[in-house]
């Protein structure tokens, strides 16, 4: 069964591109191979001998995408909520990491998260570790069981953070990476690195340049943060003066996609002109984090502007700077900041529609996992089955208007079945 | 058992005020009579012979009171949330009320929103029904069996809403509305009326008169809206120019506060230093409704001035602008609106606390009840235990952590058990 065919039958819901959402009433989802063969109204007479599971009456969309989660801040997530940025990294954030260079401290932690990922909507997720390697691998340990698909990267740190976390110097950062990688191979199917610099005030020039170097000869893809804050883009602009804005601190060291060097920067909520120019041009991805931005008070992300210039883009539950992993949570969060900034911003960039969230928060994500987030043909198979009786009695609503209840109502009491690249998780 | 007396053992927490959180860590809270007789440490020898609740390890906090909620918009909660203010009431509110005319539609579609109410954290609401009497008198025969406390209107329109829920004239509504109140005579013991003119563009002068009169013989008090949306603000100046402002357009007719008449008015985004003054003078509560002025994009409401000015305020969940009923969940999204207007706004209006949103959630909208919200003597025992274990491992938190998680991350699966005046619901 590592690579399973079945068919299920329910109300298919997903989307095609940020403005339209496919709808199939009583339809087939058929997997073959683990990949999606497509959407039937009718079940073709070359699949009839599939095994079914009938789902009638229950919601089938594409399993969510998380671009931005930390796995060891979920044990305190919605704590700490009264402080900003660099005040809440300070206070809680290093102090808790620091803890899981004991391999005991992660052993006890890390299960809840992973189970509690297991339990929700998301199929995949870009995950931030800490900086310790047997810490990170334990983890990578749990999410390959579980049967999620995720990309982990150790943190790299290793200036402006307290003893307890900082890496003892560029050297042993790039050191310790590849000591991680090489520990890495043959070891996973469903769980792959990303190199993950912390944040420009966290990573000296040299540990940059070394990981832009690592990243050339693995060919690995990157993930970090951008943009969040105004008082963190000031202390860029000290750290790394020759930048010529944020990104470009990134860019000048190879972390900044490009061909070859798919990236993730989760925030991007005070991007300029020419970052934005550059975002476009690398094909970097936004992870839009809206809860997050609104939790530790950095802003409102230009989330329309992004969309209209094409710019890949999906979203993150920054847990813990969010407080939960669901990315149903974080579409209605998109949309709901998306019209406050529209009424106290900016009112030419209209709000997020219902049917643009769920586009980000699967296929448009999905786009960093390769053909996953959509039940287009030869997509991966990523499926969630949701009995949404609890909130729309059967047979009340349409397919959409069963969607928008779901992005706003359902937790994870409502998810039946959950499928990650055909394999099915419950 | 109509004022039973008893004790509840568990981690105590309420406010004393908007800054002061108390917390009693494996506490005794001593409910005599119906009515809380303290928090008490050790357990004073003159209750040790009352029967007890053991809840150790469990979080106890007063009940939470909705100050602005709309009955039968529940069915239809996160809908059509991709439109403004007036389209939204023409596309799916008012179609949606008019089917209250029929009574069988009322027993079919209100018992879902007590069911769910009962299950939630509040144990209070003041509840906008529909113009119906009967639908509307049906409503509160289930909430009086609910056990639940609340003030429901039966709500006066009589002009720019569609003909199916209008109701024909003035003196149709006024002669509807004493009609309503002569049956209430003895009916209920926790279920109360409130008189309820939809808001302005609803109501003709001539309605706002008639109910004026009403309000002083009956002593009732009042609840409505207020300065959602600039839209429509303007609209109320064209209906009533006598008016010098919003509010004027209720004190005008003996509506709007003041001795013998409380009242609510929800949302006060846009409140100007007139109306300001105004509220503040007539003790105005205002309902501030965060969710719902996020989801219709009305704005955000100045609630850190309103604070510091001292006017009476709670939150509302503003079902269906609102999508969740839980006051809990208005406490999160009043601290995280605070923040963006901080942010986008205003910078000299400092975010909300979670000790303040809880303040509104408990005491500050209790007030509107009488002595409601808090477990200082003498109040009416209104109380939640909560299980916060699901999220807060027993043991690993303080008080004032646990409440901050509760507030972000608690359901209705957390909660233990209930009372409401001194009734145990479950």
């Amino acid at each position: 069964m590592n690579n399973p065919s079945f068919v299920l039958k329910g109300d298919l819901c997903f989307s095609r591109d940020p403005q339209t959402l496919n709808a199939v009433p009583n339809g087939y989802l058929v997997c073959l191979d683990g990949k999606c063969a497509g959407t039937f109204a009718q079940l073709p007479a070359q699949y009839q001998q599939l095994p079914m599971l009938d789902c009638t009456g229950k919601l089938i969309v594409p399993g969510l995408v998380d671009l931005h989660v930390h796995a060891p801040q979920y044990s305190y997530r919605a704590l700490g909520m009264d402080l900003e940025l660099l005040e809440w990294l300070e206070t809680h954030t290093f102090p808790e990491e620091s803890k899981y260079r004991d391999l005991s401290y992660a052993r006890k932690m890390y299960p809840a998260f992973v189970r509690d990922l297991v339990r929700g909507p998301n199929t995949r997720a870009c995950i931030f570790a800490t900086v310790h390697v047997e810490a990170t691998l334990h983890l990578m340990d749990l999410l390959e069981a579980s049967g999620l698909c995720t990309r982990v990267g150790k943190v790299n740190m290793d200036r402006n953070s307290p003893d307890s976390l900082r890496e003892p110097g560029a050297q042993a950062s790039l050191d310790a990476t590849r000591g991680w990688l090489g520990r890495l191979a043959g070891r996973y199917q469903r769980t792959k690195p990303i190199l993950t610099p912390r944040f420009t005030p966290s990573c000296s020039d040299e540990l940059m340049a070394g990981l832009g170097q690592i990243q050339k000869e693995f060919g690995l893809p990157v993930q970090s943060h951008l943009s969040e804050n105004p008082g963190e883009i000031a202390w860029v602009q000290e750290l790394c003066p020759q930048s010529r804005f944020y990104g470009d601190a990134y860019h000048l060291f190879g972390l900044f996609g490009g061909e070859g060097c798919p990236t993730i920067m989760a925030h991007c909520v005070y991007s300029g002109e020419e970052e934005i120019a550059l975002m476009q041009r690398q094909r970097v991805f936004i992870a839009h984090c809206p809860a997050s931005n609104t939790n530790l008070a950095s802003g409102i992300a230009p989330v329309r502007r992004y969309l209209t210039e094409g710019i890949p883009m999906g979203l993150g539950s920054d847990v813990a700077g969010g407080t939960h992993t669901s990315i149903f949570r974080a579409m209605a969060d998109a949309i709901q900041v998306s019209k406050l900034r529209w009424r106290l911003q900016d009112s030419t960039l209209a709000p997020l529609t219902a049917a643009e969230a769920f586009y980000l928060g699967t296929l448009g994500g999905g786009a960093f996992f390769g053909k996953v987030g959509s039940f287009l043909p030869r997509y991966e198979f990523d499926a969630l089955v949701i009995d949404d009786s609890r909130y729309t009695p059967q047979g009340s609503r349409s397919i959409p208007e069963r969607l928008e209840r779901t992005i706003y109502l359902s937790d994870d009491r409502d998810l039946a079945h959950k499928y990650a690249a055909g394999k099915q998780l419950f």
